[in-house]
């Protein structure tokens, strides 16, 4: 969207520009998951990051399959949240000086991005039924039942035993 | 935390830590509420951002209770994360072009500052749970409710009416 220009008029323009939000912001968590796999020492939570990288190549895959279904063009757009998240998440983690400490911290990280995740194909799924798509909303639901699938597990993770170990 | 430094070496420092960065962005999220407050125009959502307003206030004193309880210093580190949620915000906003589409933008961007919170919080009290403070997860988790209800809220009113206005 341009400086000083209000491009955002309709449901429908917010509803396209928050998909490419989200479609930069899963690019940009597939980029730094490979990063978050090579620093957990936990093995079940880098296999948990392994299988949600393989998770967030269906997630922009489903993303360009909305794009399709309603007619505008695949593309991403600035996305400052997702950026600050991921950068808080290599500070935090490039400041941590042991290993059990770093996977409670990189289990916190992955929750923040999930929970981003999460409002956004929240809102998406919304808009998208409130605009007579159900079909984009059947789609963007698949993903958010994933996202809260994992979750889930991160914090299952932390609770039963990495934060323990971290203690 | 410095930079090329590894100050976190326990799960009390991650702890101390993340009580500072959430510090940090709740003084944010007050220093924008009345913005979104006058942006809005649907009464019920001005006055759900007032009513979080006066809450985010009463959190930000129940943050310095922790800080007391725990015997550390009550003051903020610099938190990418909310600054990039909280400029995504400003820019989406800007870019609106219709009143009750700024609703319903204003209400997804509230609903992805809740969800910082949330998992902020979530993180905190665990942590808290497992360093042997119950009493600071208490406090912790009265802040947790109260966000879980505001983000609740806001998508009752996006669902109920002003996605319907917008569309």
């Amino acid at each position: 969207m341009g400086l000083f220009t209000k491009d955002i008029k309709t449901l429908n323009d917010l509803f396209v520009h928050t998909l490419r939000d989200i479609y930069y912001a899963e690019q940009q968590i597939m980029k730094n998951l490979p990063d978050m796999i090579e620093k957990a020492s936990d093995r079940a939570l880098k296999k948990g990051f392994e299988t949600h990288l393989a998770e967030t190549k269906n997630q922009i895959m489903r993303l360009e399959r909305v794009f399709k279904m309603h007619g505008v063009e695949a593309k991403g757009v600035n996305c400052p949240a997702i950026d600050g998240i991921l950068e808080e998440a290599s500070d935090v983690a490039g400041d941590v000086d042991d290993k059990t400490v770093l996977d409670a911290a990189l289990i916190a990280a992955a929750q923040a991005v999930e929970h981003y995740e999460i409002t956004r194909y929240g809102s998406l799924i919304a808009w998208a039924k409130r605009l007579g798509r159900n079909d984009c909303a059947a789609v963007l639901q698949e993903t958010l039942d994933e996202e809260k699938a994992t979750d889930k597990k991160l914090n299952d993770m932390a609770v039963s035993g990495v934060n323990q170990r971290a203690a």
